[in-house]
């Protein structure tokens, strides 16, 4: 009983982690951009309290780790990728800002589903979506301060880190 | 030789579901939610086909299961869930709108992991995620005909029913 209320604490923070980036996606069609960029930095922290949980109360689940990865592509690979699409992308190169979008989305997929597969515990391959969703979030804060064109070679950058075999140490 | 390049046919097709659903929410994003349904039915022909051709080669790779439900969400779940919000949800009701939409993201993200969790070959549990995506996708495309709270109800139902009990016969 108490291990079944573990996991449901640890998997409804992790839902929390897809309802922010839902979140994300709703305050970017609504032009929103601040305030999506914000709903992603909080499923971030909701990402990092889920691991935490789950390895503090020794509950790493199946569903858990399936649930944790669908989530982590909605809120750093498909919610980072519209918002920036719509604030930086699109009024910037309309074709090749669809292109550079959708590759990132791609390439987080493949990250998250190559991530599964090798389940290798001392070290990520290719850097976290976590952290390329953050660092997009980071990107969209500082948009007015920053060339389009720059914007535009972070984000094929950062797609193309994630499904490099670029090893990142775990902390 | 042959191996790699059947599982990476039937990865490729995979990709394509997920560019589909991208290409289905950029759509969305710029107001055009003919073209949005459309490929959210194109992504369903992909998954289809996927299946089809892994199954014909035999080559059911832990990768491509992996892929293939995080595909499945942003196409099933993500796509739809912001097509109907800004067709219909929002000029509806904004706030019980955002709840609805949320909440069909939140219930696909469920059923693909309880999915790959139970795997079970002879029935699905809950209707599958493909099946209420193109449902939302044809409501999508009927919205002019129907009424607004009768859409609302039919995207709570879709939801209620992925993550319900309900057996599917598989065909």
């Amino acid at each position: 009983m108490l291990n079944f209320l573990n996991k449901s604490c640890a998997n409804t923070i992790t839902l929390m982690n897809i309802i922010f980036g839902s979140f994300s996606l709703i305050c970017t069609v609504h032009g929103d951009f601040t305030n999506a960029a914000i709903f992603i930095i909080l499923a971030v922290v909701m990402d990092g309290l889920d691991g935490k949980v789950a390895r503090k109360l020794d509950i790493m689940s199946l569903f858990g780790k399936e649930l944790d990865s669908l989530c982590d592509l909605v809120s750093f690979g498909v919610a980072p990728a519209i918002l920036i699409y719509m604030q930086v992308l699109d009024p910037l190169i309309y074709s090749l800002g669809i292109i550079v979008a959708v590759f990132y989305i791609v390439c987080g997929a493949f990250r998250l589903a190559r991530f599964n597969v090798l389940n290798i515990s001392d070290f990520f391959v290719g850097i976290p979506i976590t952290l390329a969703g953050s660092l997009v979030a980071l990107v969209s804060l500082l948009a007015a301060w920053l060339p389009g064109t720059l914007i535009l070679v972070i984000i094929l950058l950062l797609a193309i880190l994630m499904i490099s075999n670029f090893k990142v140490p775990k902390f």
